[in-house]
């Protein structure tokens, strides 16, 4: 699995901001262009923290992602307010070194000869004549695929909510956990509230002052998380969520 | 594969063409509430024939699709403006009988011994302790899935423009068509001037007091379709096209 | 200003309940057709309590609403998940009785001649050979207008979450507890759990077993809502927003 | 009315280009990342002129539009898939030198005392102590606002298709021309084939190797364009949409 951000405005967090003061302000663009450093920071976490989604809308990222399975990428195609183009399995075979199928961390050493068997009759089934856009109804739905996909910084912390938690599917959650370390790389302040949806739903109730972020653990107010885990268990959730990353090595 | 029309409003025809009406008028939803059939079937004729699409908004459509592949599945939940439930293989197994792969026809009687065999192995990887969620990885792409999907007229009318043209994969094109008989039978008014992207792109450009339908084969004045086939090819296209539903027998 | 619910389906909590059951289940749509008023009910509150808002897209609905200002339609349509067909001023001049701005309460008594001033200029300039399309420039923006409305479930949930909220423009405001008393009245399962922010979010971090709703007062444990009124400010917040239609009568 | 590009990737045709490639292609992004401006031009021409117009999508665009009118405004926010920021006249009073209303040019010389007279009354409301939040409705519609406004390359097609057509009203016409001139300036390949819906429809049926642009004048084949004009009248019809700007000088 390899996720990169491929392309964004490095000046997206001042856009940002700048949007959310002229919403508030009777003067344009160029007025405020030159927004402090200090500025920028306040009119983002302001806007965050009083859900004030829309002026993320306005910093918007794409990601190559490679080598993840079509389990995952289905799922991924499920966020609607994103753009994707997919490896099309009708034009583009995965044959030879380019059949990798995704093993599951639970089904290593279990699952690969089954996939290589697969292989080989898919591969008898292309000799057999069956066109390529039909043969591969016998791959694995683990195969791997590549993606290009782009979301704003809104819909990103929408999909950071629900495919970072815990309970999200193993791979589409390691997925979503990359592609957080590559927007904090370059958007920290735009992307510092970023988290599962217990982080999200906690700083909706929280006292404005003490906001709860990932990098920082401190004792919720909220009684559950939206999935029922009890507060006292939520940070434990969120790091064995994480913990993905270090099974995937 | 099974496609069925689970929930519309009887009355859509009528709310689109009040819509429109509304558009133009100072006057409210109650006068014209009682707008004749003639009537009806001029706005809706005008507002399709104009491209005044948004109006098509207004009348809604879900489908139970039943045990199509993932393969289309897949294709299906790309067309982001759609509402979407999918059965989910994390939670429901597709084991005995509910194991019914799609056995695309150029492959009948050459994948059906692959799909038993690679059944074998799933669920030995079950009984070794995989995770059903993670033994799917091993499901081919062709394992059944059901979804209930919904879509207004509007984006039914696009769904339509690519997924019925030959071009698209035959068995989303199988179930394109499918949905295309549902709602012609219940609205048939709303749903005349449907079909693949070259009627669509052909009354764009043509008089308007002579427009194309499927049903109607005339002259077409376009010298090409958006795919590429010719002027003269392009009714024998589309034949070709619905041809999927015969060899699905 | 008048809201009506013009088109939905009547079954629309059973489609809600089906779809959520089929996501879990290997059975096709027939065999849950049948579903109990009691399981609707419990799929319909699971859904929503955990958070699983796709399945409420599966139910629609068309609203006429009408007499209200073009500050309020304005807001409204920001509402991007939704379709909007609205009487146009180029097509159809609001002279003679259809001129009919709206009066903030604030302003009752204090703009109503401004209003008719403005009237005969905006009709001098009509006389004048101005098309209509450019004499609309002069009109307030509290001059009225209708608009046909659809919008799903979830997106309603949404809707209200952020416009039954006291902060909330008072006619937007309006508009949104209106529209909420229709679908009520005929989807009352579906639309329990609804209101403004305050109580979404806090049934994210509540005990799942005692959720909060706008029928019953109960203690909140949030400690703030996200527009920053304290715990024991909320209810009488609530109260103070729904008053507005005291004050429109 | 002032429009102004403040926000792109100036690598944005390389990143449409190199997914439309992925597409077809095994390899990831890495591989492709060198393509050469010739590939780059070829990939972006062949997804447009196919209608491969998801590609597009991943080249986004953040304009500052200030000056514009409500009238203008309200019609720009109607399209959906892009994200919008306003100035608030709930909270930014356009008093004083902000008030610049716009004058419609057939209205030019009749309309500004007008507009100086209702200023007089929105402010005795203001000093009546009316709030500002209602004291507006009294506004005219053509009162000045700004947005930020972001689109992606695919729906500017669609918006410069609908809103540079001579039907358009005059002023969201200006806008949608000052529009596709900013980013013409900066991704002339990307926007080489955008234009009024007449010329997105005319390349859907003409030949492939001879496509329409707004610069080089050709022989329509199509008998008229969707808005019913015919096809010796276009090219006319074209000139006379973009006469505003200087109708606006």
């Amino acid at each position: 699995m390899k996720v990169k951000l491929v392309s964004y405005n490095p000046d997206g967090e001042r856009v940002v901001a700048i949007a959310a003061k002229i919403s508030r302000s009777r003067k344009g663009w160029d007025y405020h262009e030159n927004m402090s450093q200090e500025e920028i920071e306040t009119w983002i976490r302001d806007s965050i923290l009083h859900g004030y989604w829309s002026v993320l809308e306005h910093s918007v990222y794409t990601f190559s992602i490679e080598g993840i399975s079509r389990v995952a990428s289905h799922q991924l195609v499920r966020h609607r307010i994103a753009s994707y183009t997919q490896t099309s399995h009708r034009f583009a075979k995965p044959v030879d070194e380019y059949y990798r199928p995704v093993s599951p961390p639970s089904a290593r050493g279990k699952i690969e000869q089954a996939y290589i068997d697969l292989y080989k009759e898919y591969y008898t089934l292309l000799q057999q004549g069956v066109p390529e856009e039909d043969a591969r109804y016998l791959l694995p739905n683990g195969v791997n695929t590549n993606l290009v996909v782009t979301m704003n910084a809104r819909e990103l912390y929408n999909f950071f909510g629900l495919r970072i938690c815990s309970r999200a599917q193993w791979e589409i959650r390691a997925v979503a956990w990359l592609m957080l370390d590559e927007v904090r790389k370059v958007h920290p302040r735009l992307f510092r509230y970023a988290g599962p949806n217990c982080i999200l739903h906690e700083n909706f109730v929280r006292p404005e002052d003490d906001p709860v972020t990932l990098e920082q653990e401190k004792q919720f107010t909220s009684a559950r998380c939206i999935e029922g885990v009890p507060r006292e268990g939520i940070w434990k959730c969120m790091k064995n969520s994480r913990n993905i990353l270090e099974k995937l090595k």
